[in-house]
């Protein structure tokens, strides 16, 4: 275990958008500089940065000197190139580390761990040519998925076949890329663990909520989750188990699907997570300042749930409803300083505080 | 009234210390960015704004460089010098505007406003030399405390003056300086109002809390106050009535001393408050957004407490209890990131939530 870090230490992220953002935000309030390391100018998280690094991952020097003016590397994504986390882990500490990378990277790396740990996923089968896709198609059945095994998010990368007719797209979809064909999961609704564990090997999880998701996208968290207290159990001692079983430092975000046989890991994330955003009007320390505190040595926070949170995605067009929630009294605005609103592109949150009647 | 400031508009503060840090943050929350104007290297602000322009208050050229990058001034300190406020509201709107630097700069002016407006204060009389002082001591009677009418906080200026013969010391504590007398006011305690205004005219008040010195500094602030139901209104409705009197936009602070005879108002202070901290743990909108709400056009937020708090600021070696401060569920952090602990200089504060029985 390493000394905490003290007042006027830096952190540094990796990537700078909201999620960049808020964990700078968080670093602040614990009297820690960030120094962002991000190739796009103007990024979200350097408006509230110490510093803005804005060189491509590929730069060995601009890497370098990012680590040279940081006491810890984290990052805000998972799909870190590897050469440049070579320079990186060379030089500083990186929460959290190669392995937990390493396994949510690659989606068959992923579920081959999880099973591995005992839990349950949606089946699947390696399809790198047709011949694969065939064989695979026959192991699994109809309908399946077909998803890029790296480099997904938001739905990209992923082609459903329903049909058999559906596979020469399917495939087209893919670009020769290595993929997975992943079998369709009967499941009722879909809800997340935000977890957390810290250098000294204490694990703390955030209460679960329930996803909605539209066209790839989370749309809204909800909290509580629909669950049984078994359900709950269940859910928060399988991040336990993942946690601790890669050693890991940081918060991790761990997607469930929820069916009358159990629980299912869809996907993890080795970082903060858009479906932890409602902690920041839901608990005293949130999952941003969790990951902080995990990252910099320090004790976790008390992330216990004092309300009941709907936390809504802001997505493209829905900045022009900005002036109705800024007037809403259960409503916090979180808007990410994005210049350009985009279709699809993700401006910002809304948590709306439920009061119990 | 303007139209509200959208994302991606630009606040510029005058002053970098803690108040300008946190609001900086609070407006990075509504999607702003930020610049900030401070003399000071590495200041707290600088560490989550844009931009920190470092440069004197009296360099014209800085000053015009600051007004042209930034939709609306505001500033976290109310020592502006005139000849700024001269240069910056001719180029952008500053809110607060000069009428309430005016009042609150000067002690004498404000207590003069404060008694026009029909509210109580010490009693008081202008001293400028030992004839004046003379004058007012057997005016007001003794004990007494002269203090300077400008520039005084954290009871610096200050000098009692229990016996006459203390008045030789008293007026050398001046320095020259144009001064006043004020009666000792016999109160129980003290509380203070955080109120705030938009520029649509709306006024919202944060419940009152309980204020308690060491020094001269801050030490805690509680919410709630202990105050009957007469004097809460009494409080919210002194507060509201110099808001609309000077048609000021912002957070302002007033502090109120309690006695058998009603509220006395102690100072204003045309800016967030360190009483109101305790708000980012107690409310949905803290007084930091609630400021940038304000100058920025946007309608207010809701200030309804939700928690009992206890703000408690840290200050010089109360740094060496941020690890058992860390590990302390019922308490939330905020460090300012200064590089060097002083004795008597507020490095950050912590935020406990009290949870009713």
């Amino acid at each position: 275990m390493t000394d905490p870090l003290t007042t006027g230490a830096t952190i540094g992220i990796l990537g700078g958008g909201q999620l960049g953002r808020m964990l700078s935000v968080a670093a602040s309030r614990l009297g820690f500089r960030t120094c962002i390391f991000e190739p796009g100018a103007d990024c979200p998280a350097s408006h509230v940065a110490n510093r803005h690094i804005q060189a491509p991952y590929e730069d060995e020097r601009a890497l370098r000197d990012f680590a040279a003016s940081v006491d810890v590397i984290t990052y805000e994504f998972e799909n870190i190139p590897t050469s440049a986390l070579d320079i990186l882990e060379a030089l500083k500490p990186v929460h959290p580390d190669r392995i937990a990378l390493r396994v949510s990277q690659d989606r068959m790396v992923e579920k081959a761990f999880l099973n591995d740990l005992g839990l349950q996923t949606a089946p699947f089968a390696a399809v790198d040519d047709p011949a694969d896709l065939a064989r695979a198609m026959s192991e699994i059945g109809l309908p399946a998925i077909l998803k890029t095994r790296r480099f997904g998010y938001d739905g990209k990368g992923q082609a459903r076949i329903i049909n058999p007719e559906d596979t020469d797209q399917a495939l087209m979809d893919m670009a020769g890329a290595p993929a997975i064909l992943e079998g369709f999961v009967d499941f009722t609704h879909e809800v997340s663990v935000i977890g957390a564990r810290n250098t000294a090997g204490d694990v703390s999880c955030f209460d679960p909520g329930e996803n909605v998701h539209e066209g790839g996208i989370l749309r809204t968290t909800t909290i509580p989750a629909r669950l049984s207290a078994a359900q709950r159990t269940d859910a928060v001692l399988l991040a336990g188990k993942i946690l601790n079983k890669l050693d890991y430092v940081g918060v991790m975000g761990v997607e469930l699907f929820v069916t009358t046989d159990g629980l299912i890991v869809n996907e993890i994330a080795p970082r903060v997570h858009n479906s932890g955003h409602w902690t920041q009007q839901g608990c005293s320390v949130d999952q941003f300042e969790q990951h902080i505190r995990a990252v910099a040595g320090w004790p976790l926070g008390d992330g216990s749930r004092h309300t009941d949170v709907v936390m809504e995605n802001l997505i493209g067009d829905d900045m022009d409803r900005v002036p109705d929630l800024a007037r809403d009294p259960a409503v916090s605005l979180h808007l990410y300083g994005k210049a350009e609103v985009k279709e699809g592109r993700k401006m910002g949150h809304a948590n709306r505080v439920i009061t119990k009647p």
